[in-house]
């Protein structure tokens, strides 16, 4: 099945807005099986958006529009939808509960206008929205199937998770299941090296590869006729990636982010944690903080930005500090052993480096990074050399401290178990 | 000018990726005074991607495709561009030369097909690439401009900005000149409410709104004949801006963040900062970090998320804690005045709060944060109601966060001022 994307909205085309909704639906119909040929952004235009509209049922099957759905006189998608479908509006009683109860829920009265948004396509099949005022709608016609969506993600993202993917499901003979395998410490291009052979004799399960900050995502989607079957599909797949990353999968679960697994990990080994960050500036503890239920391992952070902040609060000594400079495999490692001392964690992590754009030398380059990581007393420090603005290295900086933690903690765990099996 | 977006790539039509580029040219494009209509993504097919091509000239002026410049086969922009426009490829020398060096410099070889990236269409204008390997172009055609520009964004933004912005002003009649006034403290629609009039009237220039997190942006923009009348119809408008929004406006300098232009004024009036943080774990301090030579005024950092962490490293009293609970006004203030006691920085801001999705209480919901503010000895706490997901709410709270700090600074700064006049 052919699906295109309809983006409504003049705030995407003057670029006031960055269209995340048509990755989340590219991505969301990629995931079911349909195949996405053309995305196309169009204002709110009676002329352009109706031409739009009927380009799209000439060439696909299904029609995913998003935004235009508001209560002004601007917000025109349902009606030229209704226009070209040839089909009258008709208010839908449900709707309009549903808009009264938005309103009274949030002390206010709806205006006039509001009332616009409870009117639908005859016969088509309303999707109830409980984080906004307009209706999604499903217009089945005889070649095609146009689905209406509100425009604000935080509407937009339930209604088709909740609602929409089922639908789509219900109508497809096959069922597509996925699973994401989540590698960490491994370039991407080198994972790419070492599915190669997979790649090449992919039917079914298919994987697709995804590059994101310091993690490659390997997602395996297989097609059956119903869901257990494509499960059993899936799971050699999965076991045999398992097996050629081994220690790299953080996870197979697509929810599940590198801190929650991280976190997960400490919370199964008793272990506590605490970060003592240099460049990076409290955005490593930013990140393990993501995770709801972080505090029963996080013990406390500190930023010590200056010298005189990572003498005062973590110890490090002036003659390190004389010696090898703030930026150096010695100082991350005074680092990450007196914060361990210092905050009684389990686990510290340390991070210094240079993120720039100023402060750079031959020597100590912009993007020279040093992380430690102390886990009961034994350091690991690890030297990086990242590029690119001050935004991406220390975002690359977070990452690699998260990898070079989750490396030294599965160390310890392993080391342990060997210690406890003698 | 009417100018259309055509963005190339399957990344983008399986949603691997998020089209930031057109989002960037949209709005540069926007600021320069040309008009979009439409916006289109299409995959790497000579078909598909010779069809979009023909549509866009038949409807715009100028267009503006990205990505399909890569060295592989699958990269078809510019040989689609060459074909439909009736112009043959030819080898520009530059080009070679370029790549021959790109390689060089990272000690590695061109691979064959690299050199079909130094072929370009007779008679066009070639734009160096200095983050890549694929060139830019721009074709004068008859009735229309085509410019091709690389898809990796750190490619595309400088090429952009460097060479296209200057080709497209040096080709328009009228100057176009933009400046942005920044607003912090005061709502989207509460600004939109106080600059109705001024919005009515607008013809030269012409003011566009934009809502970020925490912020207010108004751009200004004048239409002249030459840079410096365009700069002078800007003036009276920048000065009523100002005046209606007075201290609220942080800046009308476009590059200049909120947290650069708090460090700036910590810089000025020779103050030192210091954070704790619970709920945003960091996240207050890694904004403050964005800013190159924050290390001037930046002390140190904690991150407090226990109780025993608030206890030990800051001095929160036991007795507040028990009684108010971590979530209170009363801890906020202890936590701004124990660490502006501990760190000895002029000004500590803190922050405690429920950032979800669990641990709220009918009481205490879900997203109640305070903030508080320490300066020189003086606290300020302010109660907060976020709502959305852990990861909005922290957003808002940070935000609010140097918005709070930004105010009680600027407060502290007119007092002295005006204890000295006395």
């Amino acid at each position: 099945m052919v699906v295109e994307l309809i983006s409504v909205g003049t705030e995407i085309l003057m670029g006031n807005i960055v269209n995340t909704n048509a990755a989340y639906l590219a991505e969301q119909c990629n995931v079911m099986g349909l195949v996405c040929y053309y995305q196309t952004t169009v204002g709110d235009n009676e002329k352009r958006l109706t031409e739009t509209i009927k380009t799209a049922m000439s060439r696909a099957d299904l029609i995913i529009l998003s935004g235009g759905l508001g209560p002004t006189k601007d917000d025109l998608t349902k009606e030229i939808c209704a226009k070209v479908c040839k089909k009258e509006l008709v208010e839908d009683k449900a709707s309009k509960e549903a808009i009264k109860d938005f309103f009274q829920k949030r002390g206010k009265k709806p205006t006039e206008n509001n009332w616009k948004q409870a009117m639908v396509p005859k016969g088509c099949i309303v999707l109830d929205n409980p984080n906004g005022t307009a209706p999604g709608i499903i217009m089945e016609e005889e070649k095609n199937t146009l689905i209406l969506l509100p425009g604000p993600p935080n509407e937009l993202v339930p209604m088709f998770a909740d609602k929409v993917i089922p639908y789509l499901k219900s109508k497809q003979e096959a069922v597509m299941v996925s699973q994401t395998v989540k590698i960490v410490g491994v370039g991407e291009s080198s994972v790419a090296a070492q599915i190669d052979d997979l790649f090449e004799k992919q039917t079914n399960p298919t994987i697709a590869t995804y590059a994101k900050v310091g993690e490659v995502h390997l997602r395996v989607t297989a097609r059956a006729e119903d869901e257990k079957k494509a499960r059993k599909l899936l799971k050699p797949m999965i076991k045999e990636l398992k097996n050629r990353f081994s220690e790299h999968v953080f996870t197979t679960d697509p929810d599940v982010t590198l801190e929650q697994s991280i976190v997960d990990l400490l919370v199964d080994n008793d272990l506590t944690v605490s970060t003592v960050e240099s460049c990076t500036g409290g955005l490593v503890a930013g990140r393990l903080i993501n995770v709801p239920g972080v505090s029963e391992v996080f013990k406390m952070g500190h930023i010590t930005y200056s010298n005189k902040a990572k003498r005062k609060i973590i110890g490090v000594k002036r003659s390190t500090l004389d010696k090898y400079g703030a930026v150096s495999e010695q100082v991350a490692a005074e680092m990450a052993k007196g914060g361990f001392g210092m905050t009684k964690a389990d686990v510290t992590v340390s991070v210094t480096g240079i993120a720039g754009p100023d402060g750079g030398t031959a020597e100590k380059p912009v993007g020279l990074v040093y992380i430690g990581c102390c886990v009961k007393g034994k350091v690991t420090v690890k030297k990086y050399n990242f590029s690119g603005s001050r935004a991406k290295i220390r975002e690359a900086t977070v990452s690699a401290a998260l990898v070079l933690m989750r490396e030294c903690v599965l160390a310890y765990v392993s080391e342990m178990a060997f210690g406890k099996k003698k």
